[in-house]
């Protein structure tokens, strides 16, 4: 692991000398560190993750380590990561204003962001396993995944300038094992470092020996390893999503990769399914019921927004190379045949990704705590099954499932079968 | 356009001082340079192409202009392409050893090439016009295609190697920009440089006016930009191969670029499907008929080796991130099916490109000698007809064209067609 000689990692005591020479971080807190209040929050599984308030403003710094937090020293993981973190907030940012933090520094050698304190929001997870709801929720994160995955593409990009930028995060090349590794290959076989609930064992071994599923992951993971097509989150779960009661944020982008436009819709899908189907672990019937009804609403709301934002980005913003209008409205002809199909294999690809998703979540490294927290054993092992299956449907159907309304439907069917 | 300050185009005059401290070159041709003899013979678009001989050996030094030859320096071409060949045959005599010229020497600054002269070998363009037979030639290139294809792809290579490589060739982004205008773009509407037989311009409004047609183009190139599986040739015509009449060479991969699998065996298809149409024009009924058999005969033998090579090297060198023996053989599955749908998709892929080869190589800026020096131009044109004809049909009806011996069917019945 290469690190830097003057890299070294930030303590509560040492982060505030280190900014005071920072004119964005200064112009905001002050210019007497000594007034600050640093503290470490970090609780994700990567990085070190600050708070540092003055009487005047507060703002958050994230550092990574030269290996995995959750882990220790004997998993490293390149500090490469926080500049590609950074590198992809300053693109969505501009992709979708408002939608990310506000990035005020970015020191590559130290591995550190400076960005804005989001002030009153919870992450998105903990809220939908609180049983909050978010207005708008939906909506606002389908319209973040149409103008990133339109807007980062061929579709709209300069192509040597979309080339540039792809080449780029080609580099991003250990995060995105990760993804390689732990969402698409060790569910489907006895990694070594997989683990489940009990009795959820059954059900992994049902995957395991359904040779056509796995030919659909197969494929799918070549999708998603050669599909370069625009600049993903890469990681786009109910964990990286910040929340009032009505705005949304989108954090933690580390994970960053040129990939198909349907990724990080699907990973954001799969997320909601899988608070849909943890929410009998949370709360008795009478809450239950419309909670759940609330976030399959707010799935239907997602597909809705992302679908006519992306139509309305390719009527208004299509001047990149894929689907000139040379080729269709300059010569009189419609272009919707082009556009309804591509927005079919991106639904289709979704659906996909998104069973993946939900297998690897309960059966490989890194689980949700959707499901960790449902401390009943015997309903969580019901539910996670529930998850498990539908997730197998919609990898070995998608090409059957033709809208979010049936995508919810299904949802509502295997939430009344018990598979235990 | 950036040139070195020290680059400069060499003359025969000046190029035996440059190669005098070469050792790979004075090994081979002696220490004199005064008894070399230095001629320069590029009949290409592109590049200067010198042939050093001594009483020893001859060789090649290939060099680029900061322009493109045959228009000049009002097309400006980045020097960087010869990088970038140099970098595709080292990859492709690894993956394919003895089918590329052996690299002797290269001088980015100087943009210069010095490679094996190929003694006794043709242009393979040539020889098809001349009706000159290859023994074993649609093998040798399908097991090249083959071999290139997979050992280029995340099912042999490392997955951060192949990441490192794919970055490197984003940066070929002028020369990549060549084929999505040329090949992609210009024959399906009214691009300033286009220009065809007099009389195609029939056929040319009705590709242009098929919006069904101009739909899957456009899909066919979203495909080929985001498609990043393999490095590819980039530009596998009947130009880019040389032959005798029992070997063959394939040269010249300045497009190279990583895109989809199938794309080179596309070219090599198409090119040869254009030396099948175009032959009335260079010989009588009596020689052209077993001729022409021979082209048909060649296309079958070139996928039948393609799909027989990926085969063995599934079965044998499949060793990437990609359909993993972890997720099938370890688990006693077959990933059969796996591959059977993967050659597939890359047979109905290969079949789109084809078609849309056919179509450039006609209405675009640069077209073929077969087609060029058919002197009678209304045969010219009765046998463009077929092949503008034949390619639409391959890019709309390629899911329903199932093997290599349906495409040689296919042919025939085009060949026997008058659309004029």
């Amino acid at each position: 692991m290469d690190v830097p000689a003057n890299y070294e990692p930030f303590t509560p005591e040492t982060l505030g000398q280190r900014l005071a020479g920072v004119s964005a971080v200064t112009e905001r807190l002050g210019n007497d560190p000594s007034a600050w209040r640093v503290e470490e929050v970090g609780d994700g599984n990567l990085n070190l993750v600050f708070i540092v308030t003055s009487a005047d403003a507060a703002l958050v710094v994230k550092q990574a380590l030269p290996y995995v937090r959750l882990v220790g020293e004997s998993w490293p993981l390149p500090l490469s990561r926080s500049f590609y973190e950074y590198q992809a907030l300053s693109r969505q940012a501009k992709r979708d204003p408002g939608m990310v933090p506000q990035l005020l520094h970015h020191d590559e050698s130290q591995a550190l962001v400076v960005m804005e304190y989001l002030a009153g929001f919870k992450v998105l997870r903990g809220k939908l396993i609180a049983g909050e709801r978010v207005s708008g929720l939906g909506e606002r994160l389908g319209l973040f995944c149409a103008r990133t995955a339109f807007r980062g593409s061929d579709l709209a990009m300069d192509a040597a300038e979309r080339k540039a930028d792809a080449a780029l995060f080609l580099g991003n090349t250990e995060l995105q094992k990760i993804t390689e590794d732990l969402v698409f290959t060790n569910p489907y076989y006895r990694a070594a470092d997989n683990w489940h609930t009990k009795g959820l064992g059954h059900f992994s071994k049902v995957l395991c020996s359904d040779a056509r599923l796995k030919t659909e992951v197969a494929h799918l993971k070549r999708r998603y390893s050669a599909g370069a097509e625009t600049m993903l989150h890469g990681d786009l779960h109910t964990g990286s999503v910040m929340c009032t009661d009505d705005e949304c944020r989108v954090i933690d982008p580390e994970f960053a990769l040129y990939g198909p436009m349907s990724f990080d819709l699907a990973m954001l899908t799969a997320n909601l399914l899988m608070a849909y189907f943890s929410q009998p672990g949370h709360r008795e019937e009478a809450e239950c019921a419309p909670y759940q009804a609330w976030i399959l609403k707010e799935i239907e709301a997602l597909h809705a927004a992302f679908t006519k934002e992306f139509r309305r980005l390719w009527a208004e913003e299509r001047s990149g190379m894929l689907y000139p209008a040379s080729l269709f409205e300059d010569q009189g002809h419609e272009s919707t045949a082009a556009l309804q199909e591509l927005l079919w294999e991106i639904w289709r690809d979704a659906l996909g990704f998104c069973g993946i998703e939900m297998h690897r979540r309960l059966l490989s490294l890194a689980h949700n705590a959707d499901f960790e927290e449902v401390a009943d054993e015997t309903l969580r092992l019901k539910l996670e099954a529930r998850t498990l299956m539908m997730g197998r449907e919609l990898i070995l159907r998608r090409g059957e499932t033709a809208s979010a309304a049936e995508l919810t439907v299904m949802a509502r069917h295997f939430s009344g079968r018990d598979f235990t």
